[in-house]
C-alpha cells in the first residue's frame, strides 16, 4: 500500500477497493499513513465523494477502531434518534424517555453544542448534579433501570472518527456529506442498534441548510444504516425557524418538561410524536404509523414519559425535583422584553442569529472546552406567520449582565423580521418535509431502492 | 489568519487576496500553519486552481524564501532554458555551451532524473570527475570563466518550494498545473534571469502527455515569467517518441558531443537550434528568429559551442578529454542487438517503456538518493516511420549483466511497434507543435494577451 497512490486514485475519482481503503485507514491508525496524507485524502473525498462500498468500509473501520455497546440483554428493541442539530432543538430530552416508556431501549450518545446549534449534553447539564460523562458500565446500569440514557461519547467509541474529526476541523473538510455521514453513523452504530431514526434539519439554521443536500445527507446515512443491518429512516424537518419557543440550555429543559406533561409548544410536541412513532417502527414494534403515533400520544399524556425522565435524571445524578419545580434550574440574573416597533406580521425568525448570540452571551462555545452559562437565552412569545401589535412583547432575553441583554436584544432585532401584510410573509418549510426509508429487504451493492416521501410543501 | 477558513475559501473556489495567501504561506514557514493544513490546501488547489494573482503571490513567497543569483556583472544577458523532461532529452548539454558561445550568460540549475525521465545532472555526472553539487561561489566562478554552468539546486534556493514539493510528493498533489508552474518558475526566477525559454514536452513520454494540458502549463509558466519582468517563451515539443537515438546517461553524453560537433541525430540538432534561437530572442540579442537561428548554426558548426562545453567540463572538475575520446566514459559490460522479427514500418517507439526499463536496469532512480549506473541504456538505430527489413538491428541494449539485457530486450519488444504498411503507421507530433509568447508590453492583471502559434499538425 503506497499512500500517495491511493490518494491519487481517490483524487482522480476512481473507486477504491475495500482492501485498499481499509489498508489506508488502518495505516493511519498505525502511523504508516501520515497526517498530511490523511488531510489530502479527506480533501480529495470532499471533491470526489465516496461510493456506498467505500462509505461502508470507512464506517466499518471507524466503528471497529473502538468498542460497541450491547444492550440487547435488557429486553426491548434497541433504538435511537439522532438530529443533525438546530436552534431550540430539545427533542431528545422528551423523546428518549417517551421511547423508553413505549418499551424501547434507548442508549442515546449525544454531543455538546458547537457553533450556533445547541447540544443535548449541555442542556441536560443545566440540571444541578446531572452527569453525562458516564462510563460504559454506568450507561448500561442507567439503561437497565430506566430504559433510556443520555450520555457523552466515551474515549472507547470510534477513536478513528475522533482523530479524523479533529483533522477535518483544522483542514476545512468538515462539510462533506460522506464524511459527515460516516462520522455520525459510526458513532450511532457503536450503540449496537436495531433501529435508528434520523432527524435531518433543513433551512437557515441547519448545518446543511439546502433541501437537496439535506436530502442527500439523509439518503447517505440511511443507506449506511440499512446496509449495516440497522433499520434506519430519516425525516427532513424544518430549521428555517427555531424549534419551540425556548432557546438556551436551562430554558429548553423547562420547555422539555412541559412537553413531557403533554403541554408546551405544538411544533415540539408534533415532532416528538412523529419521531417517537418512527422509533416504534424501526424498533419493529408496529409498522402502523397511526397506531404508533397513538401509543406515543398516550405515553406523553399519561405522564409515563415524564416518569421515565424523572428516573433518568435521578439515575444520572441530577435533581429530580426540577420536574415539579423548574425554579431549581439556574436562572439568569437579568431579563428584558423585546417589543414590536410596529404592527404587522412576523415573517421570519432567523435561527442562526439567535444561536450565535447565545454564544456571545456566554451560553454556548466558541471552542471545545469553553465553560457554558446554562441560564442565558431567549423565550419567544410569537412564531413566524403570526399577527402582532405595535409594542407587543415578541420575546424575552435572559442574560447574566446588561451587556448580554444588549447582545440579545440586538440579535432579536436582526432575527425577527416583521412585514406589513399577511401576503408579504416568507414561505415556511413544513415541519416534516420528507421521509427517507431505504428498503431493508431489497438491498443490493448500491444500497437498495429508497422510498422517499415528500410530505409537504412550503406553507 | 485562521488557516481552516483560508483552506475553505480556496476549497469553495474563491480567490484569495495576496495578503491572505501570503499570511498562509508565511504561517507555514513559521509553523503556525500545520503540515496537514498545507496538504489539504494543496489538494484544494489541485481541484480549484490558482488565478494569476494567487500564482504570483505563491511564486514570490517561494522565491523570497531563499537567495537569488545575480550574474549581471558578467556582461551578457542572463538567459536559461528549462525542459519539463523526457526520454532521451539531452538538449541542455549542447544548448548551454551553445548559448554561452553566442554571448549569453547561462546559469542552468538542473535536477536529477526521477521516474521515467532522465536528469541533466545524472547525464553530466557520467563524465569522470564532473561535479554538479556546486556552491553559489563556484557557480559564479564557472559562469565568469565559461559563460555557462550546469549545477544542482543549492539548499538556499526557494526552501519553501523544497518543502512544498516534498509534501506534494507524499500527498498525491504533484500533477497540478499551477503548482508545477509555481515550483518550476520560482526556481528559475531565483537564477536572476533576463529571459527564459521553456521546452514543454507533449506526448506519451511527457510528464503531462495531453496537448491541451501541456499548452495550459506553457501559458501558466510564461504568464508567471512575464508578470515578473522576465521575457519568457515556451515551445511545445514532441515526446511521443524519444529525442535523438541515445537513451541512458553516458550514451546521451556521447550523442551531445556529436551534436556539438555539428553531427548527431537531426531532431536533436533541430531542437537545439530552435531553442538556441529563442534564447537569443528572450535575451534581447535579436528578435529576428531567422538571424538568431543562423548564428546558432554557425556556433555549432564552427566548434565554438564544443569549445565552451570542453571548458565547462574542465571547470566543473570533469575530464575534458572525453570530448575527443568518448571511450573515456563508462561503458556497459554487456550489449545485445534487438532485431526486427518481420519486415514492415516502425510505427511507434514508446518513450516511457524505455525510460522505465532503464530504471530497472540500474540506470535511473526509484527514489531520491538511489545510485545510478551511467553506462546502461539504449541506442536506437531506426526512428518512427522508417521502413525496416526482417532481421535488421533496430536497437542495441547496453547493460551491466545478462538480466539487464533481458530487461532491455523485453522493453524494446514492448516499445517498438512494427506495422505492415506505410499507411498503418501512427501519426506523430511535429517536433515543435506550438509556440507560446505572452506580450511583455501588454500585461494587465490577467497576464496580458498571449500570442500562441500552432506550428504544425501531426505528420
Amino acid at each position: 500500500m503506497i499512500p500517495a497512490r491511493i490518494i491519487e486514485r481517490k483524487r482522480n475519482g476512481e473507486v477504491l477497493t475495500p482492501s485498499e481503503l481499509e489498508a489506508f485507514l488502518l495505516g493511519y491508525l498505525d502511523e504508516d499513513v501520515q497526517e498530511p496524507q490523511m488531510a489530502a485524502f479527506l480533501m480529495a473525498v470532499y471533491f470526489r465523494g465516496l461510493d456506498p462500498r467505500e462509505l461502508d468500509t470507512l464506517v466499518d473501520v471507524m466503528l471497529h477502531s473502538g468498542g460497541v455497546l450491547d444492550a440487547h440483554g435488557i429486553g426491548g428493541p434497541v433504538v435511537d434518534k439522532h438530529s443533525t442539530g438546530g436552534v431550540g432543538d430539545k427533542v431528545s430530552l422528551p423523546l428518549a424517555p417517551l421511547a423508553a416508556a413505549l418499551g424501547l431501549v434507548v442508549p442515546m450518545i449525544s454531543g455538546r453544542g458547537l457553533g450556533h446549534t445547541g447540544g443535548t449534553r449541555d442542556k441536560l447539564e443545566s440540571i444541578p448534579g446531572f452527569r453525562t460523562d458516564l462510563t460504559t458500565t454506568e450507561v448500561m446500569r442507567v439503561l437497565e433501570r430506566v430504559g433510556c440514557v443520555i450520555a457523552g461519547q466515551t474515549e472507547q467509541v470510534a477513536p478513528l472518527d475522533r482523530r479524523l474529526y479533529a483533522l477535518r476541523d483544522i483542514t476545512g473538510t468538515v462539510s462533506s456529506i460522506p464524511l459527515i455521514s460516516a462520522s455520525i453513523m459510526s458513532k450511532k452504530l457503536a450503540e449496537g442498534l436495531d433501529g435508528l431514526v434520523l432527524d435531518v434539519k433543513v433551512g437557515e439554521g441547519a448545518f446543511i441548510p439546502e433541501e437537496a443536500r439535506a436530502l442527500e445527507l439523509a439518503r447517505t446515512m440511511t443507506g449506511i444504516g440499512v446496509r449495516r443491518g440497522v433499520r434506519t429512516r430519516a425525516l427532513l424537518t424544518a430549521m428555517d425557524r427555531p424549534l419551540g419557543r425556548a432557546i438556551g440550555n436551562a430554558l429548553e429543559v423547562v420547555e422539555s418538561v412541559e412537553c413531557l406533561r403533554g403541554e408546551g409548544p405544538p411544533d415540539l410536541r408534533e415532532l416528538v410524536l412523529e419521531l417517537g412513532a418512527e422509533m416504534l417502527g424501526v424498533g419493529g414494534v408496529t409498522e402502523d404509523l397511526g397506531e404508533a403515533r397513538a401509543r406515543a400520544e398516550a405515553a406523553l399524556d399519561s405522564g409515563a414519559a415524564l416518569e421515565r425522565f424523572r428516573r433518568m435524571v435521578q439515575e444520572q445524578g441530577g435533581d429530580p425535583g426540577l420536574v415539579d419545580d423548574p425554579s431549581r434550574l439556574p436562572k439568569a440574573s437579568e431579563s428584558a422584553p423585546f417589543r414590536a416597533e410596529r404592527a404587522g406580521f412576523v415573517s421570519r425568525v432567523t435561527p442562526s442569529v439567535l444561536g450565535m448570540a447565545i454564544i456571545e452571551m456566554g451560553g454556548g462555545r466558541r471552542k471545545l472546552g469553553d465553560p457554558v452559562d446554562p441560564s442565558v437565552g431567549f423565550m419567544l412569545h410569537v412564531e413566524p406567520g403570526q399577527r402582532i401589535e405595535r409594542g407587543e412583547t415578541l420575546a424575552t432575553v435572559h442574560a447574566s449582565d446588561r451587556a448580554g441583554l444588549e447582545v440579545g436584544l440586538k440579535a432579536l432585532s436582526a432575527a425577527v423580521q416583521i412585514v406589513e401584510s399577511r401576503e408579504a410573509r416568507a414561505a415556511l418549510l413544513p415541519l416534516v418535509s420528507a421521509r427517507v426509508e431505504p428498503e431493508l429487504d431489497a438491498l443490493g451493492a448500491q444500497g437498495g431502492r429508497e422510498r422517499d416521501t415528500v410530505l409537504g410543501q412550503r406553507s
